[in-house]
């Protein structure tokens, strides 16, 4: 999904957004997670270029497009997915959760045809979506909430909804390894620590006072549980040899 | 998950984050996915109870606690994990990608024993976790990115991190059948098949015998319900058109 190709057929529609740092938000977002097209609808320009909150995204703000109605910023687009908090709103349409809807979404992308492309619209802070503009959805997607009693209709901050939708639409559920992971130690490595361990214990005595802890087996899952990486392995060889020489001298 | 008892097992812990407005960003995020703990780590007291961006989410600043070491914030807590954007610092930690992370966080929570409690952190924006701070940590969590040939080191605004994290850690897999793939139709040409329902709607007199049913909004809906393929869009002109042709017909 991170396929460039495929994230450039995900369009974010904001209807409303006044805030421009809510906007830089919104871009800094996409940007984080390789989406590209950004499309503002309001009925005034809103001067959310400057937006303060949209470190290095730049780019996705200058490409921002803007409309005078739904209807226009969504025309190019074969499927129209609008956001809700729920709430009270007697709702006319379909409604997804998050992930059952970005399910949807990269399914309606894959399915190829007319070159698919899909609007994700989001209404202002205040208001949300609006019925008429609700109506231009094919179905609604909600990102499930804790309800609690003191509040009656949870939403939440533009920037964050933005965030969590987009990064659904990229997650992918198996991992992959990671660049800058520590590097895996190899057993010969870790037997060669379990070794030197088990020669601590025996030197130091432990090994006499504590025999029911001293078995290989139970000395090397010890060492396992230590969960080391590379670069730690040559210190504890280190810490454990001092250790060693520190107990013989003393006998000597 | 969203069980209370196990969400209040899972501390937020913000180290060195100094505006207030993005200490009122993650605890906005807390309280809508349910977490109540959050714990701040600061070498000074932080005005962060007046956040204007912490939205219906007093409670959770009320509630939160201030410590001066990262080793104090930890210190009850059984799994201690750090989050990072990566980069160029050589970690000297295990690294896992988020939704693997949130799993590992969610059976450590799960295996019983003493209480567990699991600690998230997260560093300031704009140094992220020292490598001193980094050493509390059992393993690190981050949150895969696009990469950016013009961005070095992308790192995400922090309610927005933490938002993502947290929705990581209570969301559900829905796996539910979805309808089968149908080549997929624009909105421009659904409007337009809106427009041409409107016309019959009024020319067959259906506007003036039901009123209520004929907004805009509920006509486009009615459209949109129809769950139209690009195959079928034509066969509605067609018919519809046939309708108009008609009742001008009888007319003249």
């Amino acid at each position: 999904m991170q396929n460039q190709e495929l994230l450039d057929r995900i369009v974010v529609v904001l209807v409303r957004a006044r805030n421009p740092n809510n906007i830089g938000a919104v871009a800094r977002a996409m940007h984080d997670f390789g989406f590209r097209h950004l499309r503002l609808v309001n009925d005034y320009t809103v001067p959310f270029e400057t937006a303060r909150s949209a470190v290095d995204a730049g780019a996705v703000l200058a490409a921002a497009v803007e409309f005078g109605s739904v209807a226009e910023a969504v025309a190019d687009c074969t499927l129209v997915v609008g956001t809700t908090a729920v709430g009270e709103r007697a709702l006319q349409h379909p409604l997804h959760a998050l992930p059952e809807a970005a399910t949807q979404m990269r399914e309606h992308l894959a399915s190829g045809g007319d070159t698919p492309q899909v609007a994700l619209l989001f209404g202002s802070e205040k208001t949300g979506l609006s019925n008429d503009e609700l109506s231009h959805c094919n179905w609604l997607l909600t990102i499930p909430m804790q309800e609690h009693e003191e509040v009656r209709h949870p939403s939440m901050n533009l920037g964050q909804a933005v965030a969590v939708c987009l990064w659904e639409l990229v997650r992918r559920p198996v991992t992959q390894p990671v660049a800058g992971a520590a590097s895996p130690v190899d057993a010969a490595e870790l037997e060669r620590l379990t070794r030197l361990l088990t020669d601590v214990l025996e030197q130091t005595g432990y090994t006499r006072r504590h025999p029911a802890n001293c078995d290989d087996a139970q000395i090397r899952r010890l060492v396992l549980r230590m969960g080391l990486t590379a670069s730690d392995v040559p210190v504890w060889m280190g810490i454990l040899r001092q250790i060693l020489w520190h107990a013989a001298r003393d006998k000597g």
